[in-house]
């Protein structure tokens, strides 16, 4: 049927939603290595983008080295300000001169990453909040690619590495993962208060759940210390209406635990982010592809965020795997939980890894054998389908981190 | 027995030599990533040691984050160079003032990364191969240890964080773990053509064990094409031997595999790193604390380098934890694999985790209850010395990468 | 009449005017030395006016060494880019902790450094086209200054110093600074091909004049090689009419003397400003205190722009020397050039200089004795105003390149 | 006689010796300003040198521009220790790639600092107490020379510039550079406790001449109050000697002004140089090409350091002039002081100045007619032979701060 070497599995374990004991954590956009994952990442798209539309063609680059130093910041009720700026240096290789062009590398990086920091975290004032450099290697000049616009061929995997994916999230990981996402959108945008550096933990114990938030709240709109607490309190309603949709479990939600009101130190911030003041970052340090951290599943360590979306296999397989994971809780029914593991193999058409192994929980009753062929049939659609996944990717279609 | 929250419970996956698939990988001492942990680890430890001669305590910092930005070489048979260096970037923060003393950070990290560059790859010339600079910020200036001399106490978690550690390692893990450990070891004090910049990928299928090294080779000791071809079939060779020691399973040796004899390119460097040609690297991206990455495994993404190791929970837990299973395996009788979870919480002592969570695979005909009270105990006891591992690693006696 | 110790004396040499060969150059707002002259400047001026308005007076700092390293440009007609951006460091010390107060030095100069280039080369897109970054240590901490709000106090000088001054400027100084200031004024305003970095020599031989204008094109404005021409000799011909009102030798403008049509060499820029392409620059290379760099008057090596305008006797003795210069061609009859020198001893008052020494050149009939007084007066009364010179300074009143 | 427009003319000021104020500095080589110049000189001769040597002729490069950072020191009496680094950026551009080969111009700029720094300050450790950076652009690439080993032309003048030299130095100049270059030389060599960074101030009114020593001390010599003060009283004692060699006008000698024994507050350092503790530096901002600040003369602007030797007019022409002065007053009778300055034109082969214009002060009852001729052929002589000066400059022959 095809010539893919898929192999499907029952899986050993339990549905991560059944186990005893889970941990899940997922860093907000505003947290320092998720704003380092998401200018690489924008870095990335600019580059690519530039390459498509100057020579036709996606050439050698790789951004996903992005380092954040902290500032020093003097928050105060009112408004405070930033004392020292945070530095953020982007680094990677890019393409500087290809058939008598040249491609101005550190300016569309640059750009992009002052483009992306206005959109996610206005508050910042570029070049005086935080100073941005870059230092970008020439890449290797060789063609790397030949995805062109009209000549899609499948490039060759860069390395041997492999990407794992997961589905569906379990009811923790739901929690998580949208409580930041609606805390950093529809909440924010009538709570000014809150930042964008929200870090959300969530840790099940059989079925009580408890969530754990660290919220940077922005000084700007906190007059004292008694508003202060109402944007924790309202932090944490919030929180604890989201988890309620999402299961039935009982759940506590915890905001701000570090706090210490008597002694004045509470997490208080001129920018909505703990960038301003002592946290550093770093590329692949935050979320994985998937935007959660799960020490229960499988991870890759490769970085996602930055990687050139033609051929970086520690980048395409670890979406690609997940999108598969996805398409088949999706179409296949009596798939309780699943793993998808992408092997490459160096000098390999990456449609073709050297093994496609997914490990299947089924449903109560489920065989393996009953959705065995289901299962084969969408990784080898997704696996064909490919290079339409890095189309997406240089799109801005799909979130790495 | 313990006021400690222990769980022992049986391991619903198959130890992990007895599953179907596994991948290990190791990035050795010289590349990019490791030489960031490597430094990031050194840094840490002499700015503990300074801490501790000078002020009895170790003051509150954190040196997790050391940026490389890869330079440029022309390598070539008999000796080549460095045309652009290295750039390497030591972010963190540290206490420089305290109870009217000056501790000269920068200076101690700059001196921690010269001497440890020196030591573990002398072909790099510093200064000059290499530029180390450094920004550390100013820590809180808060006793945030009481970890002294004369006085000794048990720390307060600084977050809320896991560390996961596993025992004994499988096969394929000692194989990948020991080839590159001889190979930086005696085998490159016999062949000074190898570099430090040794990565192994080991696969298994079933049976089947497939190990791809890729191995810088140093030009000056490569006198052309012939010597190349031998240094590479050396490293294959050697390899095999190790391999052949700690398995009966089938391997296959794969040493620079994506070489290019016909068109001239081979892995051929001056310093015996990639990052001196379009490598760059980070803290945290490479090994996990037991010095292998295993997808197989849970990890944790903490960073265990450079972490401060009194307080630190991203580095505590992951290397008691790793510490605790090995420990099991070496004292009880009847357990074959064994994972150990350490989850704290933010302000409670470190040796007393939220909850010790031990996953056990017992041999055959061992049950969970006949190994349970002997593993309750050993992880006990090991969270009552935790401050002696906080010891040894500022001593440098464990390696966190 | 004062117990100033002031010397009036005869200059032996002729007047500039009279001289037989004269070299005077003038480096315009845009190029790199005076981008960086005007940003070291502004950032003193925001830094003083900080702490006036923060602390009620002058903390210690000195912001007098900004460097810019060039970019990389690819200028094209009808519009090109800048394909690596400027980088540039303000380099200084400034009291950050004063009295319980954090002062937000870095901050500072970051903003000042962005409205400067904003306001003066529009055309250069903040952190893209130029990163600007900074390193400014903590100053002393001492209360170096009494010039506060209610509390004007004379300063010591701070160092054993001189500045130099002159007046008036000579034909050749008069047609080399106006030609800049017009052109960087309302010729570009009508010419916005015209860049700002325009350098300008002139250079007199007996009664005839050779200027020579290095003037900047941006690219975006020329359409092609004929309409370059163009631009050329429209300033040109501006330069020429510029002169021909201060002088009736004989003058010859060249422009662009360098360009080569054939080889299609010509000095075409993105930005306006040979910053964007392989000029480096740093304050204190280029114009003096007075606009101009005088090889045939006497100068001082200070950089007068960047430094702290209440004590550093490099700044205040030039700026003050030429204001006394022109003072007295203003206000006393019969002085046909004077050079006039501070000559400070640390830890005087500053309106106290070791000596000040002044060298008239008088008109012809006219004795040094019958100007003496005068002389004497003027330099009396602007020494004893010298506290509102500083006022001037950080007010920006005063231009300082 | 000759094609070359020389000019000879008599000066209508006295000479230096007999004016009635003099003013004269110099900045000792471990001035953050000389360490600046000194570093872009060696960077310059490394990177001359290797052109010759790779391609036979110097490629296109000027690296006239160096900033230093100071860093953060703390002095003890018997040894301190240095905080923070001092920074030190190369900057400037150089050609990289020429005919197929790779020159590595940033590995020679960072070599060749660092074997400088060695050298002259052996108390700074390098990569610890200072950290060496570089950001050299690519030079334009273009033959800009043909000084090459076997085929010896002119090169054209890159600018249009002038430089300008005088002879003798005044008695108060001896005095000056004298006492410098014998506290650098064998002072030091019997007193370890004296620093590098010595700067000399030497101001004569009529016949009373004031020696300012600013002297920086290590500490790690100085073991109390009272070692600190005989270290000054020795200074003071051996340039009072050195002075007296030179002069039979009275001398006075100060040693480190600024102290105040009282308040602890002297000149002590770690490492002998200024820049460990609050003075940044950069190159062309201290002495000029005749080793002195001397504002009784003409000077010029360009920084001599650091520049291309081959076809730099900014550079040549101030070393040239020098020479020709010098060599006028060694070989031509009646000659007391002269000047001597060459004009360029961008374009013309700098042994063709535009004009080359000497102004002499002749002995009590000689004519400038009487010298003339001599004086023309001397300039001619060394104008003819100005390749020979490129050699000697690349050869480190030449001392240009």
């Amino acid at each position: 049927m095809t010539d893919r070497n898929i192999r499907v599995e029952p899986f050993e374990r339990r549905a991560v939603n059944d186990q005893e004991i889970e941990i899940v954590e997922r860093k907000g956009i505003g947290h320092p290595d998720s704003i380092c994952d998401g200018i690489a990442e924008h870095v990335s798209q600019a580059l690519a983008q530039t390459y498509l539309d100057r020579v036709g063609t996606v050439l050698h680059f790789n951004t996903d080295e992005t380092q954040l130093v902290a500032g020093e910041a003097a928050p105060a009720f009112g408004g405070g300000e930033v004392v020292d700026p945070i530095y953020l240096l982007i680094v990677g290789r890019a393409t500087k001169h290809y058939d008598g062009q040249t491609i101005p590398t550190e300016a569309i990086a640059l750009r992009a990453a002052r483009e992306y920091l206005a959109e996610t975290i206005p508050e910042l004032t570029f070049g005086e909040d935080i100073v941005v450099d870059v230092k970008l290697g020439e890449g290797s000049g060789d063609l790397q690619s030949v995805f062109g616009e009209d000549d899609v061929s499948v490039p060759m995997a860069n390395d041997t590495s492999y990407g794992v994916g997961h589905a569906p999230l379990s009811e923790t990981e739901e929690i998580v993962r949208e409580a930041e996402r609606r805390l950093n959108g529809p909440y924010s945008a009538d709570h000014p208060e809150l930042g964008t550096d929200v870090k959300i933990m969530g840790k099940r114990e059989g079925d009580e759940i408890d969530v754990t938030v660290a919220a940077a709240m922005i000084d700007e709109h906190i007059q004292d210390m008694d508003a202060y607490r109402d944007a924790v309190e309202d932090v944490r309603a919030f929180v604890a209406d989201v988890a309620a949709e999402h299961t039935d479990r009982t759940v506590r939600v915890h905001v701000n635990t570090a706090d210490d009101y008597d002694a004045g130190s509470i997490y208080l911030t001129v920018t909505g982010t703990s960038a301003e003041q002592g946290d550093d970052g770093s590329v692949g340090r935050g979320n994985r592809a998937n935007g959660l951290i799960t020490p229960n599943r499988s991870m890759s360590m490769e970085a996602t965020s930055g990687k050139n979306p033609v051929n970086h296999i520690g980048k395409i397989y670890n979406l690609l795997s997940t999108q598969i994971a996805q398409a088949t809780v999706a179409e296949v029914d009596g798939v309780r939980d699943l793993r998808v593991r992408l092997l490459s193999q160096i000098g390999r058409p990456i449609d073709h890894p050297h093994v496609a192994d997914v490990h299947v929980v089924t449903e109560d009753g489920v065989s393996i054998e009953a959705v065995e062929d289901e299962v084969t049939a969408i990784v080898d659609r997704e696996l064909g389908a490919v290079t339409d996944l890095t189309r997406r990717v240089i799109e801005g279609e799909l979130t790495t981190f």
